[in-house]
């Protein structure tokens, strides 16, 4: 096997994380290349391995996979045999929801909250547009955890996808000190106890490049 | 079985006819429920079939699947039989990062054309970010067919998920008379002469509800 991820570098790039955590979870080999973003060569250089000029991109072999949902449903493919979704099947119906709801909304929070793994635990002003959509989340979290969280602190119990979609929410919830719920806070404890986790800030932390404006918030 | 598909009014509910328009075409049986977009009580009766507040949302029996993506999934989890996504497994892959690839962008060509399967042909300007998305896709459906589409019109030669996901496109390309490349409009009449896409169109025209804004365009 011979997989190389294309992903931003670790500090800011919220979407690579993603893939990046669920193969590093599952222990799945791959050689990263990191493409620094917001620079005047990012564009092109990004292009080079990923059709749409964003990442993350996983080559394997020949054929390059785009978008982190994709990534996530051919390492399922790839890997049957690990529990990538949730193996109930009702079970992997909610979990690809969730994921897919990730995929696709949240764009508030997004903005005002911007990705920065490296950035100190400092509260923000939350308007209430933003607080809607952490309601959402939050809401989400608990009637999951609730039905199919009994066998351990993540959503379906063990770590799946669909918690590596919502990795990077943990961070903008515990860096931006967005007020959430007892039980919101003890799953994103979980999530920061992971090594996977520890090992994508650690290499966040090591990298030299620094983004002004993701900074200055 | 016992599937009912909670959609908006044919005539604007773009991620509505992506699921319907699979199940249709590969002949499941499902009820649907049509909520109409855009009134005082639209957002309390989509909440009462989905926990986004969006439609669509597919209720299997006591299971509520939401997110047009994650639904497609779903289908080919329980239809294992049918070739929901392409048997390939590296052309499954391509046909799950276009499927995100859609769930996830092209907001340019969306805000800027809305859908509206009842209008008939009229080009629009067409400002250069719009053409930006209109090029990208281009490009990704003549790469897909190039590499894939040797069996059939359809990306992946027979109709998937991924073409469903892309119909709603097929219809602003055209309503909107976007000017395409002549495979573009080949893949695109091929979309249009399906019997899905036409029971879709008919349902769309016997429909009581207008919206203003969206019949201005
Ligand atoms: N929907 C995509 C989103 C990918 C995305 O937006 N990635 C950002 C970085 S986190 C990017 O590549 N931006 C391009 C750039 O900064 O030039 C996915 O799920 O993978
Ligand atoms: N990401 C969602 C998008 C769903 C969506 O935005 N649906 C629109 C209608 S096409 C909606 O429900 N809008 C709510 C409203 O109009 O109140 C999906 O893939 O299903």
């Amino acid at each position: 096997m011979n997989w190389t991820l294309t992903i931003g570098n670790k500090a800011y790039s919220s979407w690579s994380q993603r893939p990046w955590i669920l193969l590093r979870h599952f222990d799945i080999p791959f050689t990263e290349r990191v493409v620094p973003l917001d620079r005047a060569t990012t564009s092109v250089d990004i292009q080079q391995h990923s059709p749409t000029g964003r990442v993350p991109a996983l080559q394997a072999g020949d054929l390059v996979i785009w978008e982190s949902i994709a990534i996530a449903e051919f390492i399922a493919d790839r890997f049957p045999d690990k529990a990538i979704w949730p193996v109930d099947p009702d079970a992997r119906a909610i979990a690809r929801s969730l994921a897919a709801e990730m995929h696709a909304s949240f764009t508030r929070l997004r903005q005002h909250c911007p990705t920065n793994f490296r950035r100190p635990q400092r509260a923000i002003a939350i308007p209430d547009d933003v607080r809607h959509d952490v309601d959402r989340i939050e809401a989400a979290w608990s009637a999951t955890r609730q039905q199919w969280g009994q066998g351990g602190p993540f959503l379906f119990g063990a770590f799946t996808a669909a918690d590596a979609m919502y990795a990077p929410v943990v961070n903008r919830f515990w860096t931006y000190d967005i007020p959430v719920k007892g039980e919101t806070r003890a799953y994103m404890e979980a999530m920061m106890a992971l090594p996977a986790w520890l090992a994508w800030i650690e290499g966040a932390k090591a990298e030299p490049w620094f983004i002004d404006k993701y900074e200055a918030i």
